[in-house]
């Protein structure tokens, strides 16, 4: 049996003993599964689909199981085959340049077995694996479910830590968008937007998923482990909420940023305006007196100069105070 | 056992007699608990954890609700664990610089106790203190549901409280709005916007922990406190239409004076124009009497000046006249 | 017992009788209480407590009802005690200044009886009182459910002909935004609007009210009368969407006036840019000429003037003319 | 009993033989009323209420029913009064000055028979009167269920022909709005938008009626109709559908006509601004060689005029460029 | 029998054997269809009324399936009529304009034949046969419900082509809005969102009849093939939410557009107004010194003309700086 490159990880525990090793063979871990224990066996490739099969044939896994881990491009969901259920689900981080990484996750889980399918991407589950290797830990007295319990929950916190940043990245603009005036910061918010949508949607089905499992419709959830399951399916909820509560933030300091911009460009207008107004009046008096006819009382009078000085005076000062009492300044 | 500024006060009554105090230690109160009497303890930190345990190991609470407890970002909730319910909620202040201080609070209760957890905030409960004091009111005769019906109805009422200042702030700002037309105005707007943004958003998922309660799902709560749940949920009801209308109201106050603005900038933008457009033709007939071309026949007449002056003044009055009977002057 | 400028109205009538009179103490109404007639007793103040105690005791009702009978900023509800029913919902007037008055009404109605509790305002109930003053109308038959259904049928008949009111001032105002562009119509359609946000509100939760009834949810009305509660909520049904056509009547005017306006604005300012624009080249010429450079072959020719102008024309003829094709003026 | 000018119709027909003609007294209707065939009365006014009354107490019609017949101002409703089922709903037409003609319809539907109401209007019924009498047509083995339901059909179908006339004109204001920019075209788009409104507002309580009738909640439709029923049904959804995208491509029409209009301002004003723009500089050097100084050495330069004038020309050439390369212009 | 050009395409085929051809007559499919295989009957056009009444008559299908099946204007509907279920849903495709070509098609399939009519457009159901010839297909072993389940599946599947196109085109013209400004591209943006509103539209009913198969309600479908249904459903459900995102993208992508278009558009007038105001009071000061006043003392003077120029020469640096240092520029 080929191994492609696939790491092949093998979790298997009861209150007693824990058992953590990499294995080349999936039939070894078939050993496992009808011992008194839980079985976590996790691929971090799907390129070897020899494999997937073989696991499909040893789990007895439906053939739209198999077709749905393959499938990439899918929306959060879980089936119920009876003996087993399907979860799809997906981790988030961020990569350098900051733009989002999707990395689909899928799940199986029995009475006694869970298997994860990730293709690359960060390892969401080490907090579930670190709680697993603590002894006294409530993971190592409960069944799959609980474990199930426990990588949804790492997953959920997961997601409150990116929200987290983007919540400080849209603090952070905010704060931005009320001092200067840059097309950039514009660019931002469009962007922060878009990647808060993104999240919303990836996120919402994930909220049906964990609704479905709370409700607890499926026998393979004990009802022990059904109040846990609330409880994430609460911190999904809330994590929905605060993605909507970001999404408005940003949509409210785009509105104060445009009405202030808007002002802003009205005032300049305004002023600049006035400058013109003021003049032009003026300049028409010099034209008129700029005029050559040969006759034309003012010009050869002594008081000619002074006098249109002054008119242009008292008419701009007048325009200035009309203006200013008129509230236009 | 460490206390670490923790103030327990246990509140122990019923119709006949009442023990208000503050105790030292935990134990003390577990002696009240199997009495035929409603035994109510209120902790004002949540930073003493082993205190925390137990009171947990004393009342026989699950895990997950003593996490609920110390998780302060939480949205309200109430959970049914069977022998009592879990309930989170949140007490809303101004602070002195007006704005909003939240405290989350934590309440259990059972068929005999209620325990509150709170972490510093205003003492949102004195009203039920007060209430519980008076030998003969309703409440010395009921049992703890009717006790958290109290506690929640001084909540609800706090709430009102404080819509109700943001309703006269509300007042005040569209009053402001219709007369002058500061930026600062727009500032205060938007922050009242997303003040009353924020108060719904917590405020809603209360709504559906009232409406949980008035359902009567659990049996913990008696039929008869059932209608006074109901009492606090239409309160609640109309305190979200509140908010509601509030929030419209300064969307329509702001409709109405971005359009004022706009409608006035318009205006001024207009009649700077037309003193402009006005004098521009006239400004060029003066350019054309200041050309020095040595023939023109206009310019030794002794009628050329009157004559250009004339033919300015009809100009500018033609077109004011004309600016006029099309309004837009 | 006080009775503090309160006036107490009895009616009491079956297909035989009928008794209607100002009665000075409560006590009179309960001998009526449980004869086989139908008692309506109805309160014009809610001043005297005291009254309202004793009615309460007379009744049997729930302490809960009188503290929302007092409760006077309240949502329309209905509220089922077994016994009897308790309503609340709300009388719509204009005054003279054309501001709406709310006047709350609460009624208690029980298989004998029917109370109802107002604090001024108009008698919304007249018309109740003419048809039980007719001997042969069907309200003599019917019990006190049915009396109930007439009395919200006044309500939503008064309610009508305010929507109609609001209807003749919607119709005025778009044949006056669509003659003027004053900014007093704005205002106007401004305040229509919250009048008619505000008419929805209040109107909105009587006609879940309604609903209930019609749903025959109670045992209290008789089936024979579920029909004239659903003909009433179907009027119900019908005012909302009159109110919302109404609303949206003035969105569209509001619309087409904006965009009729800021159109005009764009008239106005191109013609006055045209202006300006046709005339700042040719009074560029009028300077060139106007400059006193010794040297320069036009100024001395006997076709300067002549051809100055004939440029000047042709310029000017020929950017109208450019203008004009380009559909600018 | 008098007639006053209403013309009773009556049809009558089963799979054997069909009646069709105009009675002068209603009482001759009573005769139908019994035998084994569908009975169907057609009143085309409301005006003589006796008579109305005399059909109610004939086919012992519940007052309310009566009531609603002559309440012109209703929306669609459908009420099942056990024995027999009262519909309400409208037909709409255009007139000739292309302005909405609603006419409210009733009718009454028990087990044998069918009574229509209507006040003026077109004949909506006439394909229906086609079918009945064509003796091999589905319509004459059938009960008055299917009567009604091709009653129904007919209706839909007239709207339909309406939402085509709508249809065309909403795509040739689409073809005029992208070609010329005239503010009737605008006007126009109101007038449809509103019309849409209205008829999408009169439809949507139809197609409630017509899913009760498709959910097949009353014993009078039998099973075999229910199929018919839940064609028109579909219909009906589909015509709301196509009002909806109607509406919707208005919506997108305006806002392409509205950013092509403010593109197309925007161009001009900056156009004509650049125009201003470049000869403002250019006349203030004339300005500057128009000064009468004595003393500029300039002025008696034999090359100061051509030199100023190629100044002017490089400052206007420069700037044109600058705003050229800038794609100012 | 005639045939009119419509080409009849019989499958039949059970695990062990497959016929695949043309008939020319329809009774020829009757042969098949009550042998121990699945019968597929294609038509591919529906011109021919006689053969639809003789395939209707042969099948036993109700009048309205084949009124349907001829009604080509029809929204995507399921309808179950006991022995077999009646399908009606579009295939999408471009034309070689770019433009949607909607293709409907109806499906009639019992429990052991399905017959698929549509008029003209692309072979849909091409990869379905190639399916069907590969003995080894699960669709072999299975019966008509999985044939209709495949069918549906090609169909979503060229849905998502479809999606993956306009995707294409959506990511191509956001980019091109980012660099460029042509009206051209707004054009096309209106043109993709209209595109992307009908085929949501189309598809959203769709989603209905899949939601129904998924859901198991009719007894046809196998609770094998539900498994099935249900994926093709979720697929549906992703290829909504992917057509949303694309819908939300662009207009995204339009306020972008139109934030930068009016900050640029800003701009330039703000700066040509800058222009402008620096110059006139510039102009204005040499109009003055080209008044001809006889006696104005700065003319004769050797300093006036160097003293004019240093005056406006500071006034135009002084205007700069202040407008500089207010950000204007």
């Amino acid at each position: 049996m080929a191994r492609d490159a696939v790491t092949l990880t093998l979790v298997d525990y009861n209150e007693k003993r824990l058992t953590e090793k990499r294995i080349a063979f999936i039939d070894e871990c078939f050993r496992y599964k009808n011992q008194k224990s839980v079985t976590w066996v996790h691929l971090d490739s799907l390129k070897n689909t020899t494999l997937l099969k073989s696991i499909g044939d040893g789990f007895g896994l439906h053939p739209l199981v198999l077709e749905n881990i393959l499938d990439a491009d899918q929306r959060a969901k879980i089936e119920d085959y009876g003996d087993y259920l399907f979860l799809n689900f997906s981790g988030f981080a961020f990569d350098k340049a900051k733009r989002f990484l999707t990395t689909p996750i899928s799940a199986v889980f029995g009475p006694k077995f869970v298997i994860t399918f990730q293709e690359g991407g960060e390892d969401f589950f080490a907090p579930v694996r670190e709680q697993i290797r603590n002894a006294k830990s409530r993971i190592r007295k409960e069944g799959p479910d609980y474990l199930v319990y426990a990588m949804l929950d790492a997953l959920v916190d997961q997601y409150f830590t990116l929200v987290d940043q983007l919540e400080e990245n849209v603090e952070l603009l905010e704060d931005r968008l009320t001092r200067t005036s840059s097309q950039k910061s514009l660019q931002n918010l469009h962007t922060l937007k878009r990647q808060l949508t993104h999240l919303r949607r990836a996120v919402a089905p994930l909220r049906d998923v964990l609704s479905n499992l709370e409700r607890g419709s499926t026998r393979i959830i004990k009802k022990s482990t059904i109040v846990y399951m609330r409880d994430v399916y609460e911190h999904m909820i809330h994590l929905i909420e605060t993605i909507e509560t970001l999404r408005e933030s940003l949509s409210g300091a785009l509105d104060v940023y445009l009405s202030r911009e808007s002002a802003r460009t009205n005032e300049i207008m305004k002023v600049l305006t006035v400058i013109s107004t003021v003049f032009i009046p003026l300049t028409f008096i010099t034209g008129v007196y700029g005029m050559n006819f040969h006759f034309m009382p003012e010009i050869p009078s002594v008081y000619g100069y002074p006098a249109a000085l002054l008119l242009m005076l008292s008419i701009g000062g007048f325009m200035l105070l009309y203006f200013h009492r008129k509230k236009w300044v």
